[in-house]
């Protein structure tokens, strides 16, 4: 074996220890991404795309069934457009990146790369929709995305180019723009649980932490192991804000013109970050078998003598079960076992099956599953159905985990020095009065932010006093340090 | 209904008098596609969006089945990349759109956005292969890409952006490099046949009309209503150049080292440029039943006494169907059962189905084909079933007849005087000797050029004289005018 392929799959952080120092080598030595020779921008390989790929085709397929038609527009937003909206553009212009040139000639008007696509989109929409008639228009996009961050550019988690879904929908009354919210954070959860075996916690963002040019955010906020939140998937209000900047008006059935109410919402590859960090170990990736391009690896273990038998007898299993799990036969025979174990524990393929002499007499394998290490025998007969139930298993229990994680780090606390003291361990949830002034201090003095107010527990802001000014608390807030 | 409304699905040019402007008025009038705020790139509306998507979905099936995954990589390249390759460089620098600012600042180094993404691949690929064991490397991104064209753009056709599959792969020989085309170019075939509806002519491409950086390039090439050719999707050899210039060399088996062998190829979403010009007529689009988004549409009619009924029964017949078919109920209420035709017909929905109260009270329907525009009754019992068969039928009848066209307008010609007289008509197949010379002097003389050298006639050559110059001929070659 080559000097250079032994670096290959090494994993010497820890997790407890030096979170950050582990995430990089985990994505990069698993093979899962790469840097690329754009600082701060990074190569999705094959099995973080095979994990992008399934939640974007999930969720697509939840979203058409909720109404929503796939649309594709420009990578380019001529500056103009972008500057309709002073709250939104204040909010991006820091990151754009701008073309000025194109092949040997200037242009005459910068164009933006899309840091996200409201602007492009509603000068369509403003010439589409003309009459009630036209409405609802709820549209989405799959698209990649630039915003030049210029802090630590981390791969997935803050990415000069990430991939995401862009949901954008117009509608004749505010009462069907604020029903949508629902249902499309309920497929995000949908998609978050079932899929990526995250939990989270659903609630509206305070006005200082909502998306410029909404009128209020909703999130689902995901907690990490270092005990620090992560914002996921979300879903804004926008109002009539982008409809009267982009006059998209319609005739109403009285004859009456007026402004839509719009929406937007996205999910990215930001996620894949969250998986890796919440379901990671000491060992590598743990993929959650929805998301594995592999999902059960088959190691042959044999010597000379038995090679030819083994090699058979595995391949049979591998035919008795590739049509009901994502299934690879490793039979390389430059590789030892042990060196396959560790390559396929750091990738995180939720099952390996080893199969040695042992177990071709027996007629049946032994079973190691990734997210425990367990090891135990199962008959060869019926592998096939045992495999996909074994999946399912180690997907709940995946879930379980997690949730468990982010119940044990959630804590309700009624003091501002409980709240400094539990800080940066998970979420703090404490009554608030509301007000911007405490929110500005508390960030000031302990570095926490609101990640949002969460949905279920406002009705125990009632009777409280807000943490920081004594004051009538109208809200639980949720206090976190965050990514 | 309002008099900007009215407006809406007109379509007035004829496809044989005037088919450019016949071309843009269907599809901007269709609402198939849009232009956007800058000018050159486009909108993907639903339809198309659908289209290109359901297209993208079975080619990508395809692929994996064949071995190949899908991978992303960053959206700019930096200059210094691309211009590693001189010959490629040359191919695209004219066209490439250059960021030169983020945010506030200037880079250092310009980047260009993704024209096509050799570079930035291949640098990856030269830190990735170190050993025989790395190789085959087959991977595919689909993308957006950019080049600034700056003659006449035109929605699909020649886009500022478009969309395209991207396959990049890596052999340690050429013969597996070799291999690797036919695999690749049947599958293309067969979504052309399958999906668009699209025959073409499949051969080499000749040195002059090659893709810059590669030693051989081959193509599908299309014949337009007009005469005129477009070229479908391709496949490139390229041979070490790039390995040469990116230095990608693995260690072999018997530890030497060496250069890897590398094909790209790509479908794009011209292909629903092509799919447009044959397949519609002068009421509109003429959608392959697999592409179309609906593709049964329920127009009910009714006075207002029957009213109830009429719409009770068209729903009925909907429920139906829908398992079976992507199906619309056009129960709109504002619009005249005539208006919904011209609609559904410029949008070129594959089968209409009227209802009234004869078919109400028959339990039958009225079933109108989009593209022969024959009527005829159906029995609503087992109406799911009769309408899977005939759009199968219409797809069968939509290919047989683009490629009864293709034969049609295919000839075999032995001198230059017949050449000149068929040009622009079709394609003219014709002993060649090779040269260049003689190639640039009939582009010269008659604006054609060699579209490619088709696979399966190259006997023919034998015993031919070159058309221009006399001499020995040694292939037989596609002249075309071409889009």
């Amino acid at each position: 074996m080559q000097e250079e392929e032994q670096k290959k799959y090494l994993l010497t952080a820890k997790k407890a220890v030096n979170t950050s120092e582990w995430y990089t080598q985990v994505i990069i030595n698993s093979e899962f991404v790469d840097y690329s020779a754009v600082s701060g921008m990074m190569v999705f390989r094959p099995d973080s795309y095979f994990a992008w790929d399934s939640i974007k085709e999930a969720t697509d397929r939840l979203l058409k069934k909720a109404g929503v038609q796939d649309v594709y527009f420009p990578l380019f937003i001529p500056e103009r457009l972008l500057e309709k909206e002073r709250e939104h553009v204040e909010g991006f212009s820091p990151e754009v990146a701008w073309i000025t040139h194109t092949g040997k000639s200037e242009l005459s008007e910068r164009l933006a790369v899309r840091p996200t696509s409201e602007t492009i989109m509603y000068d369509s929409f403003s010439r589409w929709i003309r009459s009630w008639r036209d409405l609802p228009i709820q549209y989405n996009i799959w698209a990649s995305v630039v915003r030049w961050e210029f802090k630590h550019p981390t791969p997935l988690l803050r990415s000069r180019e990430f991939l995401w879904n862009e949901g954008h929908s117009a509608f004749a009354s505010l009462e069907e723009a604020e029903a949508e919210r629902k249902v499309i954070l309920d497929i995000y959860e949908k998609i978050l649980r079932d899929f990526l075996a995250l939990p989270g916690i659903r609630g509206r963002k305070t006005d200082r932490e909502k998306f410029s040019g909404a009128i209020a955010s909703y999130s689902i906020e995901h907690m990490m192991p270092d005990g620090y939140a992560l914002q996921g998937p979300d879903h804004h209000s926008d109002g009539q804000n982008f409809a009267k900047a982009f006059d998209i008006q319609f005739t109403d059935r009285d004859g009456s013109k007026k402004y839509v109410y719009q929406n937007t919402y996205a999910i990215s590859t930001r996620e894949l970050g969250a998986m890796v960090l919440v379901h990671g170990d000491d060992k590598g990736l743990v993929l959650p078998p929805k998301l594995a391009r592999i999902q059960v690896v088959i190691v042959p273990i044999y010597n000379n003598a038995k090679k030819e038998e083994v090699l058979e007898y595995s391949n049979l299993v591998y035919e008795s079960i590739k049509n009901s799990v994502r299934a690879y036969l490793d039979d390389r025979d430059e590789y030892t076992p042990g060196w396959k174990y560790n390559e396929w524990e750091i990738k995180g393929i939720p099952v390996r099956l080893e199969i040695g002499k042992r177990e071709m007499e027996a007629k049946t394998v032994t079973v190691v599953r990734r997210d425990t290490g367990k090891k135990e025998g199962a008959k060869q007969v019926h592998l096939d159905k045992s495999l996909v139930t074994l999946l399912e298993e180690i997907h709940s229990s995946m879930y379980e985990k997690a949730l468990e994680f982010l119940e044990s780090h959630t804590y309700a606390v009624s003091t501002y020095s409980e709240l400094k003291k539990l800080v940066g361990s998970g979420f703090v949830q404490a009554p608030w009065c509301g007000s911007a002034e405490c929110e500005d201090k508390i960030k000031e003095e302990t570095g926490s932010k609101i990640a949002n107010l969460p949905d279920g527990v406002q009705e125990k802001a009632k009777g409280k006093t807000c943490i920081y000014c004594g004051k009538e608390a109208k809200h639980i807030a949720n206090f976190a340090k965050s990514y």
